[in-house]
């Protein structure tokens, strides 16, 4: 849904060495936003760009010459302790940046005597949530992971009726979004076992992960107004890597009859960077929807969405224990799977968020919900890889695991890989587990 | 949970005629909070509080002599265009506020010559949504409302096994919360009968109101900190009357397994005015749970929330159409209940709500899900009174509703009543439902 140009070109190197290394996340090709200040300062919080190691600070290069008027606004909207302003702008303002950013940055670009001094190491900062979240929705969208859960509680029906028509989803809670690397405390909440007549109050027993991706909103809906599918990549600014922390238990016992509550707003962990729709253009593909289900409802289905609705986004799920840590262990790799399995694309789902006029504001966040392949290796949660705790996943410690232990410490990481371009990385979110109480 | 004291007393009278008027909603023991700025021009919205037909403009009023220290605090965040910093300073300041606005506003004032030139009439401004809504919850506190629906779905299964020990909710959406008097557009969404093999993208054919109140987060608890139930008075900062619009063939196919999403996020109307929970104090009377529930586990359950965490508001709903509208028909009370009979107390809400540790923050909203009483006229929504579409409800023009139709209005209205004390209103919360596309 988006074209490529010339900022996609696999050639093109950065007279930044560390945005050369093969390994990075953060090649010339990407330019993913953050915000940022400097390690013990008092320094405010500004808009950043990541490349390589290091960051260009979008607030110290607006004294650059000859700017485009649209690059001009967008680094006049980084002066800003969120991204919000930016995303409002729309995508001529953010393709413009972009295009800026790709062509100084390059190999032989004039101004790199202008801008190395502007350059931060990502190693000496501070980053913080990058964006003023408003509402955050949690969507459902892989079969495999409805199917798989559903499974485990309806046996004889897993997928609901509903599922091949409506991008099913729900409201989710803000304020307990946090960035990656704060620790997740083990919520309390009500428990109840099916042998037990009452439930008890007390930290949940059965805590997990989900494996998403978390999509921003850019340029906004007015209120009471739809938006046409094929219109839907204008409101989309970017992409992270979620952790849906989720508490079986609670939620077992609480989800009847209006969902999912306090067994998912205790936390949920995002990572720092934001990749644009523009950086992740290369690894559109087409949408295959599984023959055995209904064309979609004509408001949720176009031939650009077919032709390029999927994004092979990987994704990669890890666990380190607190024996693996302090035997210094490699992180074992739970699964792998890629986003271009999602039964419900993210043009479909923000086109059915907006479907009955809700407006999507610029900072709301939504979750892709957990993403499962259609393989054992490729579940997005311990629900599904232990069968709800009924088998046990073993670590390269020897230790065994059904549902998180505290000190447990979970990275999830997305990437694209595509012969013919240069590797994207969304980066990754970390999370360890704290004990409910302090011991 | 809250003190009586001397600004509750029936005999106080205000220096301004319209306060003393005994159906005014905003005598001298009210005092209610809201945002707002003189019609037609270019001034900025501030924070006023509601007296008889006027307003107090409290940014005009920081020169008083003799101030508090907490009511210098309560005036200086009054200089906003939202109530958030008022709510987030705490019960003493907003107390402080209040006693002297009290004294203030008495008959025989020395502060009347200096105060009544600060007044502007209610008439005379344009009101805003008064608070900047973080995130926006749902409960389901009436087990009236819980059993009547639930009859509906599950006849043989009314009432689920979580009801008596889980205050259930959901999260809801913040960006969809229009203020009083904003029409409402008829949305669009999925509908599927029970007779159709697939279902359709059309304008909602069963439109409904929910009767609920609104209750705004005051003081913030620290993320990951759970809030004590005697502790709660101290984070709300009060409350307003809330209608949750609802679309019951949208939420019919889209709800399973995830909980309403679409059917909700249209549109929630609020009241502009919040009335404190000191002004409320009054009415506050012993929590009567039904004897055949088992008691609420022990962080939901204290002497004082037993005592008096119940609150006698009383709650009406109108319906006019637009015969009755054109006709100058009276406006047809559908129903009449109050909020005494909630099977949870917003203070067991508000403590299973941050049960989990998850942050309310100072400005946040949760609805208490739609009051019906125990009798067939007090049910707070259309789905209720018609059995989900089968039986009609006459109006005073000989129109029949199962469900609203365009241009009917729905106003709901709050208000406590007690001898010995002066009424206090709650003020309305009105939207009239207007066509999905301009005919």
């Amino acid at each position: 849904m988006i074209n490529l140009n010339e900022t996609h070109d696999a050639m093109l190197e950065s007279w930044l060495d560390s945005a050369n290394d093969p390994n990075t996340d953060f090649p010339i090709q990407n330019l993913p936003f953050g915000v940022f200040k400097r390690k013990n300062t008092d320094e405010a919080f500004r808009v950043g760009v990541a490349i390589g190691d290091s960051i260009i600070d979008l607030t110290a290069i607006s004294w650059l010459k000859d700017l485009e008027e649209n690059t001009q606004k967008a680094l006049h909207s980084c002066n800003s302790p969120s991204l919000n302003a930016l995303m409002k702008c729309g995508p001529e303002v953010w393709s413009s940046l972009r295009l800026m950013l790709s062509r100084a940055l390059r190999k032989g670009s004039e101004q790199e005597a202008l801008l190395r001094p502007t350059l931060v190491p990502q190693q000496s900062v501070k980053l913080k949530i990058p964006v003023d979240i408003g509402d955050y929705t949690d969507f459902y969208s892989s079969i495999h992971h409805a199917t798989n859960v559903g499974l485990l509680f309806r046996p004889e029906n897993p997928l609901l009726a509903n599922y091949s028509w409506v991008p099913v989803a729900y409201h989710g809670r803000a304020s307990s979004i946090y960035l990656s690397g704060t620790d997740i405390k083990r919520p309390q909440g009500q428990l109840k076992t099916s042998f037990a007549s009452y439930p008890i109050y007390a930290p949940t027993e059965k805590l997990d992960y989900e494996v998403e991706l978390g999509v921003y909103i850019g340029k906004e809906n007015r209120p009471g107004e739809t938006v046409n599918i094929d219109q839907t990549p204008q409101h989309i600014f970017g992409l992270c890597v979620l952790n849906d922390w989720s508490a079986r238990d609670i939620q077992a016992w609480e989800y009847q009859p209006l969902g999912p509550f306090l067994s998912k707003s205790f936390a949920t962990s995002i990572s720092p960077w934001v990749i644009t729709l523009e950086a992740l253009a290369p690894f559109q593909m087409p949408h295959e929807r599984p023959q055995s289900h209904p064309s979609p409802l004509s408001h949720l289905n176009s031939s650009q969405n077919q032709a390029l609705g999927a994004i092979d986004i990987q994704l990669e799920c890890y666990l380190s224990s607190k024996t693996m840590q302090s035997d210094k262990l490699n992180p074992q790799r739970l699964s792998k799977t890629s986003f271009k399995h999602s039964f419900w694309t993210i043009y479909q789902m923000l086109t059915h968020h907006a479907s009955n006029g809700c407006q999507l504001r610029s900072g709301d966040l939504f979750g892709t919900g957990t993403q499962s392949g259609p393989t054992p290796l490729e579940v997005g949660s311990l629900l599904e890889m232990t069968e709800g705790g009924k088998r046990t996943v073993e670590l390269n410690s020897g230790e065994e695991r059904n549902f998180l232990e505290d000190y447990d410490k979970i990275t999830l990481t997305g990437f694209c890989e595509r012969i013919g371009f240069r590797r994207i990385g969304l980066g990754s979110v970390t999370g360890k587990i704290v004990p409910a109480k302090p011991t």
